[in-house]
């Protein structure tokens, strides 16, 4: 009975992954867009590529992860693929219910990449090294300290990073505040917005040698419960902890 | 015909406003509130106060406004107000379309309140001050420097002003990028978050003797169209200018 087979199988996005050595995904990028994938009710089909693996898949049309294939229909850029979601499979959950979600999404990523990845990435840009492919340590290194460290080495800047962690800490705030009445920035269930904000959560898990928060830090029930969603789509057993 | 008369007046709204010497609103909660009742499309009917006329009114049981009185029920505190006029008046336009949408304006709020508002007040708490009514002034000296400047008097805090002004400027750049693609942060029509952010620049220029902005920044397009809305409930002449 093939009805029962395709019943039971859901369909499929194809998504090129941007991984470790491990076989990890590092990029906050790609953990969104596996949220999305799944909150949308596909399987995630997973296609794990290096740093310097872009440039060989799909004609090396394209230098950035994530890109999906849905069905032959090549999409990348993560913003355009939540768009394309939404937009091709409207009777599915919405990613964004009204503009206004879309647009709050929007500003709460921009503060997210001002305030809380920065500091952060000067905190575990080394490790993100440490961990990558072989083949991919060069490129990292050298596309790093020139156009994010101002021509510093990753180990000068990692210096010192335990001292800094207070800060980083601290300027989570406004979303320890905004999760305080909520269970989902999303509202009753998770929406983009939770997924860029647990993206940070977990690229910091894929690569962190000294974690960034303290056990007690409120944001772990919003943390774990993201973790868990659509049957562990983003958990893995290589995450580092997020606390000590 | 009274029938007619009655389709012509608006239902309104009492509200307790705080007011300077010159009669201008100041609050920013305030000002938000404006916004809120006339987007659901009632009147405002001001209720002007001083800082320390609040003990004045309503049996002086309340220390802050906004204060609300909708025929005859006081409701107090801003988010309490938007609440209670989504709730009540479930008819008329949402303040919080989705339940995402509000808690977005809340962490849209805390943003503020942490990167935009403690600047600009070490910048402008002592314009405050002098344009309060003469029996308000002491009061916000001695509230002001004991509970937000650390026993610093406001001429020390407001003193070299004009160097921490692009400073103020280059922290609303989230603000700017949300803005970039879209006419409210509401989406195509302005909502509570919209009000939220107006009521920062009202408040500014309610009270600003040296600008915040330059001309040209391009937040002005929907300064300006956010100070036009609902026929210019919150345009008033003695609104100083926010550019030189």
């Amino acid at each position: 009975m093939n009805t029962s087979i395709s019943q039971s199988t859901p369909k499929s996005v194809r998504l090129y992954d941007l991984v470790l050595d491990n076989g990890c995904t590092i990029s906050p990028f790609v953990w969104r867009i596996k949220y999305a994938i799944a909150h949308k009710g596909f399987a995630v089909e997973s296609m794990p590529v290096g740093f310097t693996g872009i440039q060989k898949i799909l004609d090396g049309k394209y230098e950035r992860l994530p890109i999906i294939d849905d069905g032959g229909t090549i999409v990348p850029d993560s913003w355009g693929i939540a768009d394309y979601l939404d937009r091709t499979y409207p009777d599915r959950p919405p990613l964004f219910a009204t503009k206004n979600e879309r647009v709050m999404a929007r500003f709460f990523d921009a503060w997210l990449w001002r305030e809380i990845f920065p500091p952060m990435f000067r905190c575990y840009v080394l490790d993100n090294y440490n961990f990558a492919k072989p083949e991919d340590r060069d490129y990292i290194r050298e596309s790093r300290e020139r156009l994010f460290l101002g021509g510093k080495s990753m180990e000068v800047t990692v210096a010192g990073r335990e001292q800094r962690m207070p800060a980083i800490r601290q300027s989570l705030q406004p979303l320890r505040n905004a999760l305080s009445e909520t269970p989902w920035l999303g509202g009753e269930k998770p929406n983009y917005s939770d997924y860029c904000g647990l993206s940070a959560f977990l690229w910091a898990a894929s690569i962190n040698t000294h974690p960034p928060l303290e056990k007690t830090d409120p944001l772990f029930d919003w943390i774990n419960r993201g973790f868990d969603l659509y049957d562990g789509v983003c958990r893995d057993h290589r995450l580092r902890p997020l606390a000590a």
